[in-house]
């Protein structure tokens, strides 16, 4: 089977350029398209043994070049029911909020400090399994922080490690984070995540294409010519984050949030830097309301980047409709508020640099 | 399911290189060379409700890097048996021949026309409907003419408007432009086709990715630096397309043409141009005969583009077989002269300055 | 339904950099990663008609950019029992372990001489069949040695031609090399293969991206500037292949073996070089044993490649445990010591220059 996210957006801009800590000047389009956000494809069942399952999904969205990945692959054993390893490609196991399908997220899109924090999917093994009545734990080693599609070639000798866990507080939470069955009594969820990621130079002393993707608070890529000071290009560095999350609903309200701490530590660099480590925070908060049960939800965000070179916010407000009181099939609509962002991700719509009012239309459909 | 075309081309050149207006030479080499032209995956049916469907068509050509497209993907409701919504990626609404499917071409494929002019596929929202007892209807806003595989980032923030129509008389024409199942009484088809496509340039004064595909009637792209004056680049203009379709078919004989007229206006550069619009039209008229009903079919065709820099032409003859008498199953065989070409296309296997002789012979099936 | 190959491998260098012949100096660094080696789903089936069927096979490994591939694709049409001919991208036929699935060689990979001396995949037309009582033929007329996923632009105008047959002696070989049914009788399997390939160069003088694969035996593209003579580029050659196989097997025990022998013959460049013709050479030996019968298996391996400009060889030690009993599940690991490695392979993960130690983990299932 499969879904399928089709989206308008629009993008009103309020600056027409940025210029990166590393002096290079990026201009902000307006913007008005139309895009497959995500288009999804599933393959998934158990292979002649029942503990050994598989789960494959190919993603053609149409940000990029159009062409299909493989998503998702691995391969699971079934120890027994409360411990199961996972062997392939999947998402680094931190934030509770990455961790969330896709499919369900409050809004369009996850918050703008999520996708700024956040790890992506990496290769690797992985574990999970269950503690108490409702409580359970991920444990990952794998190829890196941010390697999706990365080729050995762009990627250290270093390996990944990453930890989540939850429980649930007056019941099971169930896997909406928004209370579409409507709970009669309050529910909660109480979790955290870490993750440890040494990131390590090339032979050349220059980085590897992995190190590329963390940036500053104010959006310049950590590794660019002239980031932290000039003429010098940070080559190797280590990650540590830390986040803790909350969710609750009660009577078609639900609110969740989660807070993110982000130490980058022992830079390294060919030349003098005027600091050798980073701390950068950041938060969101977002609740909702059903007003007909099962069918209309009206939803906020509020978001922020921090850090020592600057800082992001965004503010959102949305609407989801279940045409068929059912969550296979989401119209969605929300209006959000972009300040400075330090973000840059094609998924979301909300590129660096930008500052201005974006609006994103969706459907959303299953198969 | 699927379907597949496996083709062997020969071309012999007449002449060893060709020079665009913007003074660039390439060579003209012999091929000879075998390609799976297109090989398809379809993945269709319904979700939930009756009323919703879904198609997805995934790609993999062996033309490019042989990597898999999203080809075409799309969702639809049903609001009535004459009315239909359709949300995601499919061709740009316009030209009778670019909306006949691949499969169906008279020859191997399309005339050199028609892929000139012609747009390509988009990402929007089309409706289609019917009208009379044979009309049909469709309409489209999208996010631009050729903007296929291209990401956001390539394409302006100016969005694309399609429309096109066609009634039967005499009866029902049918999914084939020949004749394949005989034909008791004449049959026609008459339509027409517009498309609307503002394209405007980036925001450092120079083209953006979206505005490359349109060409000179000589091959040049618009947009090369010194197509229309010495240094001077064009960045930014207007498509209007409108194209008259007519077919017919009676006893095994089939006859089908297509005019395209295309005006490029508002041009915008970076220095004085000599012109501020351009006019460009074109035509094919094909025909052909079952000499055995069901089975074998000669064909012919004659194609011409037409503008102020320069014609091109081709004509063409084909045989195709149908072995089992069922349009699954087709081998083919044509041979083209083809003159001056303006048009790149390497699913056609006719490239820009192509003048020579040109024999593709192919095999098509599916399951 | 489709198969996995999940490998987690570790490499330590002895060297730190390699120098081709041309001068260009890589620096060699240790790595430590996990990968999706092989990650295919199948598609295959008859259509319509039982004697035409088809197998397509998409691929999507994490070495290159984790982009899915139509990677072998071919419809065929069984004229008898005896006689097929098959149209598509298929494997060039020659080399009997490269013709061996992925998922059958005896340590996590193929040896060092195959995959330096074997072809590719190619588009073209093949046929195969039966001679005596266990006698197979197959023969192939195709675009390239080695233009699997390349673009028409970069492959040239002539043909290339392959064939390959074997027989058994004792008894069927069956399908795999090792004893994996214990034999009662010895039994073998005596073949040999060959291909030509003709190799031209672009309009402009300069080599087309086709010519790119080839190795001088010290790991230099035979097509990089300098690689022969200073400043001299080599343009256009032929290549002539012949291989001789034996594989044997008897009660839990099995050996197999194949001899390249390569003939880079007419060389063309655009200077003078100090040779018109190479000649390389290279084998492999492998064998092992079921210590416990369909379970648990040792394997040793010894491969060489030698030339004019330099030698090769590995010496790979390992382990295969199925632990269903069955060869749908497979958990292998090998230690290989690497000497000068003139293959550029990252689905073997051995890279031209590689010195050292490498030691591969792998996970193979099928669904």
């Amino acid at each position: 089977n499969g879904w399928i996210q089709f989206r308008h957006h629009g993008f009103s801009r309020d600056v027409s350029s940025w210029t990166s800590m590393a002096g290079n000047t990026h201009s902000i389009r307006n913007r008005n398209a139309f895009d497959i956000e995500r288009g999804r494809l599933v393959f998934s069942g158990y292979a002649k043994d029942p503990r050994l399952t598989y789960f494959l999904q190919l993603d053609g969205d149409t940000d990029g070049g159009h062409a299909v990945d493989f998503f998702d692959y691995w391969w699971a054993w079934d120890f027994s029911d409360d411990f199961q390893i996972q062997f392939g490609k999947r998402k680094v196991t931190a934030s509770r909020q990455w961790l969330l399908g896709a499919r369900s997220t409050r809004l369009t899109e996850r918050p703008m400090a999520c996708d700024f924090f956040r790890p992506d999917r990496t290769l690797g093994i992985f574990a999970n399994g269950k503690f108490g009545e409702t409580g359970r734990y991920e444990l990952m080693v794998g190829n890196g922080y941010s390697t999706s599609n990365l080729p050995d070639s762009a990627t250290d000798n270093n390996l990944t490690f990453a930890a989540t866990s939850y429980f649930d507080i007056g019941g099971k939470y169930g896997s909406q984070i928004v209370d579409f069955q409507p709970s009669d009594d309050p529910v909660a969820r109480l979790g955290h995540s870490m993750v440890y990621s040494p990131i390590t130079e090339g032979t050349n002393g220059l980085p590897l294409g992995e190190a590329d993707f963390t940036r500053l608070t104010d959006g310049t890529q950590l590794t660019a010519n002239g980031a932290l000071a000039p003429g010098v290009t940070v080559s190797a560095y280590k990650i540590y984050l830390y986040s803790v999350d909350f969710a609750a609903k009660y009577r078609g309200w639900s609110f969740n949030s989660e807070v993110y701490l982000r130490w980058i530590e022992q830079l390294e660099a060919n030349g003098a830097l005027p600091t050798y480590n980073l701390y950068q925070h950041g938060y969101f908060v977002e609740g909702g309301h059903f007003v007909i049960p099962r069918t209309l939800e009206w939803n906020v965000r509020y978001s922020q980047i921090n850090g020592r070179f600057g800082n992001s916010g965004e503010v959102a407000v949305g609407l989801n409709w279940f045409p068929r009181k059912s969550t296979d099939m989401k119209l969605s609509i929300d209006f959000t508020n972009v300040v400075s962002s330090a973000l840059q991700n094609t998924s979301s719509d909300i590129l660096v640099g930008d500052d201005g009012r974006l609006i994103r239309a969706q459907i959303q459909t299953e198969f």
